[in-house]
């Protein structure tokens, strides 16, 4: 064995072990503006029971892989993936506008890398950044809600046509 | 020249001059809750303007012709569309969330068919129905408010990333 490769495999083997029992990272959901749109909503006052971690004006959007499961139901294949793209409530004259964005949530389907998760691996993003993470437990701070929607492959959100 | 000829003239002619001097008509744009979001909005109270025609919660869609001036800037080629999907605004537990659609209104993109309203043909179908058009005066009814939006081709929307 040449040294080149016992270096190279020492460097993935210690790889491995720091991220061992982490399930894989969700990846930017790089051009979801231009996916379909599945809804939108705003939640505006805190008598609305998420109004503590979602207010603002969001919108849902799926990838091309989840857009039928989404619009004729039935489960979503693996490759599948949901963004919740959270901006500001701007509040004038009569009107709700959107805002600057305040975080984007992802669900990425992926029946084996996130088995614990109901095959769904869970991330969000910090106001427009790509990098700067915020989820550190995905079944606290995102599953458990989800959860109660299994007959819906727990997802939230449906389409109108 | 045949019987059966002179007989499709005639008709051919007739139907041109019923139709002489009105523009053609926009067609329903299937498949637009397909295309790219541009944004969404509620208007909820009568202190906004456009209460009257628009109150509720409407998103604005553009086809994929149209989209690289949507979201680059510049003038739409023809062939674009825009769509403006007017959902009822159901207000519930500090939230507002999409109802049934109120209308569906349409800007075309054509230079040369809709020159007198600057290249856009214009049309709004009532509800869900893809037959009932509500304008009859696109001028008086539609341009007349898109036309101080001129610099940016008479368009209000703005995509945001």
């Amino acid at each position: 064995m040449t040294r080149r490769l016992l270096l190279l495999l020492t460097v993935l083997a210690l790889g491995r072990l720091a991220h061992a029992g982490d399930p894989p990272q969700v990846e930017y959901p790089a051009g979801f503006r231009q996916w379909a749109h599945v809804k939108s909503m705003v939640i505006y006052s805190d008598k609305h029971p998420l109004f503590g971690p979602f207010s603002g004006f969001h919108s849902v959007y799926v990838n091309p892989k989840g857009l039928p499961a989404m619009t004729k139901g039935g489960s979503f294949p693996d490759g599948s993936v949901l963004v919740f793209d959270l901006l500001e409530a701007r509040e004038e004259n009569g009107a709700y506008a959107e805002g600057s964005r305040k975080l984007l949530a992802v669900m990425v389907k992926d029946r084996q890398r996130y088995k614990p998760t109901g095959g769904w691996g869970f991330e969000a993003f910090k106001g427009d950044s790509r990098t700067e993470r915020t989820v550190t437990d995905a079944a606290g701070q995102c599953f458990g809600c989800h959860q109660p929607q299994k007959a819906n492959d727990f997802v939230f959100s449906g389409f109108h046509p």
